[in-house]
């Protein structure tokens, strides 16, 4: 299977950090490298926040697997970092060297957002000296000082409050979303010089460990690096214990092999045209890697849980564009999908309601609790002055037929009865409902109309009679 | 002249910070202690940006005076913080023990906010190893990740953009706020372990020194830090400079010895309640240290520049309240905060204009440019679902009185001629013009009255014939 080489010198780290992010469908971690400031912690699939401006969020949670090295005291520097992607056992290496005022050194690492212990990320560097002389000292805070990029980008948003922070056995903290809504433990563990334990600190924003040790020229050491989420605090606790005592190399040896299951299983294989290949590689690794088969609900936002980008909303992409890739290759994820709508069902009825319809109307996009999530207006300067209105809350409808359509499709794909009867005909005959308030009869042209809607282009606003729209209703119906 | 202490267990350190803030009139420093994370930078009077909710409001600027220590890795962390103000000299002296997981130290430290070098803010540490041993690593950082809390709490917003930051003899820094409207150099110092310059350092939150010496029970070491805020390049690396050739005692004594002449030349004593006398010294001192006799103009912020409550913004009180303070200790600062009020003349116009009157009406709460900084409802939620709405900035009118009350007063106080005909006429004239518009006939009475007001008591809304609001405007017509 491919690997995916990227420097910064052709992309910004930005852009990087989000191909080379990984995740197992529960915990998610972007590809900034751990040795370097960054303002993303980790997203956890499904844990949302009340935020301003875009009604519920993704939380960027704590940055809990970040290293540092300092060298006589000054924070080490990259230089030339490179990142490869390793798609076929799911792992990340990084590559640089760091420098500061006392020398450089040469920085190694490999990560893994684990496949097993689900709350599980893991990093192991080796650092060798190149000229660093001195006091190397290697940090592993879990930081606390992650916020929200909002809008305008001067505002940001912390959408968690740490609840306890206390070292025991590690590091370990409980937050809660700032809505009051999660709560979490995350579980710090480092091995640093001098083994694993102590040099344990916490400050306001920071809680972690430290240790240092003196190099010279050619001076070598290994750093093993961990952080565990769970929504149960036992379990997170638990996985710390299982990574400490089985040690970087047999966790990533374990996550690997299943990768490569996986892709075996899948069976996929493409020929021709490399660029095209590659892209269909790396999009497949992504969308392979945001499902989590051990959750019985999959919300896939429109950007995965790769950023903050629309905010871990869920659109009307992820029932027409994505669902078809899953019902193909993982059909249990395309029912997962749907139990997302299922399980929403109930504030689409709501939502109907609101707008004054019958039925069950999908907002547009909707986060963890499935009512209507788009902003209805974003402020475009700091004094809040200028605005930019949007209306596809208010009007892109065919949301709630490409719900329906998805249903069917998945029904006329895996004939699986269960579904359709616990939930999925009742999605199809509430959404049906829907376009029945929503249509209205034109007498000019003795048939139904459906006016004043943006249809997928989301150019247009206010058409009559979208084509898209109009089709996918009149198959709702 | 009376020192103040304040301790931790009886107070919080938010408190205390604001109670040791020091400040020269230019830039103001809160009372946190240097070695400990503070989310607060540096204000500097006059420095205002564009701002969500609040118009516009002081910028929380970088924080260029921190100095942290580091043992074996591991931030040191305080216990037992104690503050102690000494007004007469203007100078904060911090004591606390640092400890981390390889043993404690005795910090001991005194800072100025400079009377003559108005831009320079210094400090020295003197620092003595308990039972600390290993590698001590004192890094001297501007921290670049400073933002003004907003509303709700989980909202910050950073204010300032980082234009350039080199090291050239020092870490230099050129930051403009996020409106462009201002834009500063900042230039950080440190004399540390191995002398001064040396360990430079930038990474994306800072750009700094550092430096490690080996520590046992017992070794002592002594740091000096400084930080220059200034309008102008060169006065900042000039001010630099002359901090770095001077060094920090020669400093200090020229500091206090203009301090002491103050507080002779006003020639204030204060016999009887010892609780009363304190107040009353504490307060003077610290009206007389947010007036900088270089500055044109005084802005005085209702909670001075002591930290972002009323984000800096100016209100009546500043004219009834804390002028005769001036007026009777220092005329010339009396004018100054008048001055203000002048310059902000076509701004009170226009502000009459846009609400219907004639004349000049003055906002209620002012920034730097004169307009209405009201906000007009504050979000209680994140989401922004409930809202507080905020009327004195429609209907408290009696501030535009109290300017003229105060132009009034200085003149009866100071028979400033001068003042009179450049600018206090033409305030008392469009002021009056204002009260002409503002006040209706009323028939049935047979008189002239002020209705739908807010009165100076703030609680009760839309009242008609305050009997404040009319006696001052009856005054100033």
């Amino acid at each position: 299977m491919r690997k995916f080489t990227f420097t910064e010198d052709r992309m910004s780290r930005e852009v990087i950090a989000t191909l080379t992010t990984l995740s197992n469908g529960f915990v998610s971690i972007r590809g900034d490298p751990e040795f370097a400031e960054s303002k993303h912690g980790a997203l956890v699939s499904g844990v949302y926040s009340s935020t301003p401006v875009f009604y519920r969020e993704l939380v960027n949670l704590p940055r809990a697997h970040a290293l540092y090295l300092e060298l006589e005291g000054a924070p080490m520097v990259p230089e030339g970092v490179k990142y490869t992607l390793d798609i076929g056992g799911g792992f990340l290496e990084i590559n640089a060297t760091l420098s500061s005022p006392a020398g450089r050194v040469h920085y190694s690492s490999r990560r893994f957002v684990h496949r097993v212990l689900k709350g599980l990320v893991g990093i192991r560097a080796s650092i060798r000296s190149l000229d660093a002389s001195g006091r190397l000292c290697v940090k592993a805070p879990v930081e606390l000082d992650t916020t929200n990029p909002s809008v305008p980008p001067e505002v940001s948003v912390k959408l968690y409050r740490v609840v306890s922070a206390e070292c025991r056995d590690f590091p370990t903290l409980d937050v809660e979303t700032a809505d009051g809504r999660y709560r979490l433990r995350i579980v710090s563990l480092a091995k640093l010089p001098g083994g694993i334990g102590g040099g344990f600190y916490a400050t306001s924003k920071h809680v972690g460990q430290a240790a240092c040790v003196d190099v010279s020229p050619g001076t070598s050491l290994l750093v093993e690096r961990y952080a565990v989420f769970s929504l149960e605090p036992e379990d997170a606790l638990r996985q710390a214990r299982e990574a400490a005592s089985k040690g970087f190399e047999p966790l990533l040896e374990e996550h690997r092999e299943l990768w490569e299951r996986e892709w075996r299983e899948l069976g996929l294989s493409v020929e021709g045209d490399e660029d095209f290949a590659n892209a269909l590689l790396l999009n497949t690794f992504h969308l392979l890697q945001v499902y989590n088969d051990e959750s019985e609900v999959f919300i896939l936002p429109a950007r995965g849980l790769h950023g903050y980008q629309y905010r871990g909303h869920v659109f009307w992409d992820a029932d027409i564009y994505a669902l078809p890739f899953y019902l193909l290759f993982k059909p249990e994820a395309a029912r997962k999908m749907l139990e997302y709508r299922c399980k929403n069902l109930d504030a689409a009825v709501e939502n109907a309601r609101r707008h004054g319809y019958e039925g069950a109307q999908y907002p547009c996009e909707s986060a963890d609790d499935g009512f209507e999530a788009t902003p209805r207006e974003i402020p475009l300067d700091l004094a809040g002055q200028r605005k930019l209105r949007i209306l596809t809350g208010e009007l892109e409808h065919h949301i709630t037929a490409d719900v329906a359509y998805a249903v069917d499709l998945y029904y006329r794909f895996t004939q699986d009865r269960e579904f359709l009867e616990r939930c999925g005909l009742r999605i199809l005959v509430l959404t049906a409902r829907f376009w029945v308030s929503r249509a209205q009869w034109d007498p000019a042209r003795g048939r139904y109309v459906i006016r004043n809607v943006i249809g997928p282009d989301e150019y247009h606003v206010g058409v009559d009679n979208n084509f898209y729209t109009n089709v996918m209703a009149k198959h709702n119906l």
